[in-house]
């Protein structure tokens, strides 16, 4: 790109989100994608959203005209109610209403992030939150972790080190690992909001997709919304082209971010928000998640059970108990960078590590989807990486 | 508001949109409010809005899933196309499918702002803008004008002081004034932006709005797309609720403004957006522009007509050629900032000039919206304007 415009510091050097540019590489037909993020079409309600939207259309077209900046209250109703299932004691106005959740990354960096603070991010993380972080330059720390969470002893030294401005975590089916925080260590970083005067930024797009194990409360139901900002979304368990998505946060840190909303896109599509509104007041996801549960819990096992039936001794993954995502770690030796273009060649894709993680590394990972593709793809598509692994070995 | 939580520099002592705090206060139904800048709702085509979405549904519902940042192929190229009306020549590759034409000022600052840039504006502006430009620590610096634009000397001596970064304009029925720059002066802002190294971010959601005079090209297309960006909006044309916007800037401006949009909505809703180009696809706007603006062009006639029967002497008012807003000027004397008080008690509404200066002044100003009142609410609201004034000189 030639440099005729000189662009703003947060921009320079930035490159557009690497997963992104890697699906179009895999948009193929005929390439089986454990690449993206995305839920299976097969589950998107169709028939009731279209009964929904008929209905809309048939009635009171107010949301043809433009809305407030908080969102439809009866959204902002049902959101603070549902988030009641982990725990959040929250009110309407505890909620804002986002243009998908992602976008509360970025308000909640808005209200909080001046350059040069640290953000604590898990090793490895969801790697358009690091994108965001960079444009508000921020200095990111990953802090080393396990199935639990993020490691005590770590988090404690992190802490010491960098004196952190926000922590940033997907405790529940992390992307891209799959893995669940436990109770004891979301505790810990409730306590230690409070005592190191941080922010806990919970991002939960996949907390109602639990396949198995007992549920855990949010850190923000467990922090008592005291130094937590809670993102949720309805992509995973409606449907992403949509774009909704709420903020549960203490007022005083949910204005600055309707603030910051109201400079950006001023308001949520209120067709969108209607739509998924009147969806949850009939009690759509009562009939639907456990539909969505059953079918990706069960892509997950079959998948879980490729992996074991095909991939070289000296591979380890995590086995998610709900989620989009699994996590797979190779030989030392081997990159997974290197092994996706010989992938794509065997018409198969994944996500290689590497931009998980903000401190290096993570370079023998990569990320598995299973929520996307068939059963048939997915004995067809592991069978394949794994020959592609076995020949980079041989 | 405790500080409990400290916020980032950029939002400290910030507060919510002016405006969008006086409309709250305005939305009693017996209140006639001249306050919005709101399109009415009859002007909504909703038949055709209802059965492009049945017909949505029906089909393919792709639309459900993730779609690409940039927007929808055929968006992109409608938009591209579009925008020839006036002069300027561009490709898809040219356009970004916005959440709203505002997102185009926060994803063009963040491409190209750093704290402490200057950022020129007309005076009186857009207030959102102002708003949005204080989010990025810049540093806003107002340029006299008159009904053709900025002055030519007060603009060589701004850029002479302040270097500035960025020029925002919105030269086609301005907000608030609803003014249209000359030709001549397009023309020489373009120049200025060649010569000394800056951009121009041209705001232009009304110019599809013309009631009188001759079309006039929009700046991007004299200035051939070199050092300028356009922002259009489906909100005044079709319906705000919907949020659909576009940006139309040289790839190598679009492309940080995709990176930012990436990172705060992935990208706008594809139900809005599907809406939104079959209709264009339709032809809807062939049909739809001419009965907009025989309606609205109409209603500032009715406006400007009630204006001079009923305003005091030593009151002045700009005459739009189209848009939503008139911007009126009372004797110096007067606060229209006091003068609301009084007239919410009268039961009307509008927004005093203040928040629209980047420098101060405009404290006897008024800017009326003309576009959602019905005729009947027109008369009788100008002439409990013009009540109140006469009783606050008396």
């Amino acid at each position: 790109m030639k440099q005729q415009y000189s662009l703003s510091h947060r921009m320079q050097g930035m490159s557009g989100n690497v997963v992104r540019e890697i699906l179009k590489l895999t948009q193929a037909p005929d390439i089986i994608s454990f690449a993206g993020g995305l839920p299976s079409p097969d589950s998107f309600p169709v028939d009731e959203l279209r009964s929904i939207t008929a209905e809309l259309f048939a009635q009171d077209v107010g949301f043809l005209q433009y809305g407030v900046t908080e969102g439809l209250p009866g959204l902002r109703e049902f959101a603070a109610r549902w988030v009641g299932d982990f725990n959040i004691q929250a009110k309407p106005e505890n909620v804002l209403v986002l243009s998908g959740s992602q976008q509360g990354i970025d308000l909640a960096c808005k209200a909080l992030i001046n350059p040069g603070d640290v953000i604590l991010v898990e090793q490895p993380t969801y790697l358009a939150a690091l994108q965001i972080f960079k444009t508000y330059e921020a200095n990111v720390v990953a802090v080393a972790g396990d199935e639990a969470g993020m490691l005590p002893d770590a988090l404690a030294d992190a802490i010491h080190k960098y004196k952190p401005r926000l922590v940033y975590v997907i405790p529940t089916f992390q992307n891209p690992s799959g893995i669940c925080w436990s109770l004891e260590r979301r505790q810990a970083l409730s306590q230690a909001a409070a005592e190191h005067d941080f922010i806990i930024l919970e991002d939960d797009p996949y907390g109602r997709l639990r396949y198995s194990g007992a549920p855990v409360p949010a850190i923000a139901g467990v922090d008592g919304l005291r130094r937590s900002i809670y993102l949720g979304s309805f992509s995973k368990v409606i449907a992403p082209g949509l774009r909704v998505g709420y903020a549960v946060a203490p007022p005083e840190l949910l204005q600055p971010m309707i603030i910051g909303k109201q400079g950006t896109d001023v308001h949520t599509s209120n067709l969108s928000q209607q739509i998924i509104m009147r969806y949850a007041q009939k009690g759509g996801f009562e009939q639907h998640l456990p539909r969505v549960r059953a079918q990706y819990g069960e892509k997950c096992r079959l998948m879980l059970e490729m992996l074991e039936k095909t991939f070289p001794a000296g591979s380890t993954w995590t086995k998610p108990q709900g989620g989009l995502f699994l996590w797979v770690t190779l030989d030392e030796g081997v990159s997974t960078t290197a092994l996706l273009e010989q992938a794509i060649a065997a018409k198969v894709a994944f996500i290689p590590g590497t931009p998980f993680s903000a401190s290096g590394g993570c370079t023998n990972c990569m990320r598995l989807n299973f929520s996307n593709a068939s059963p048939a793809d997915i004995e067809i598509g592991i069978e394949r990486i794994a020959q592609v692994i076995k020949q980079s070995l041989a």
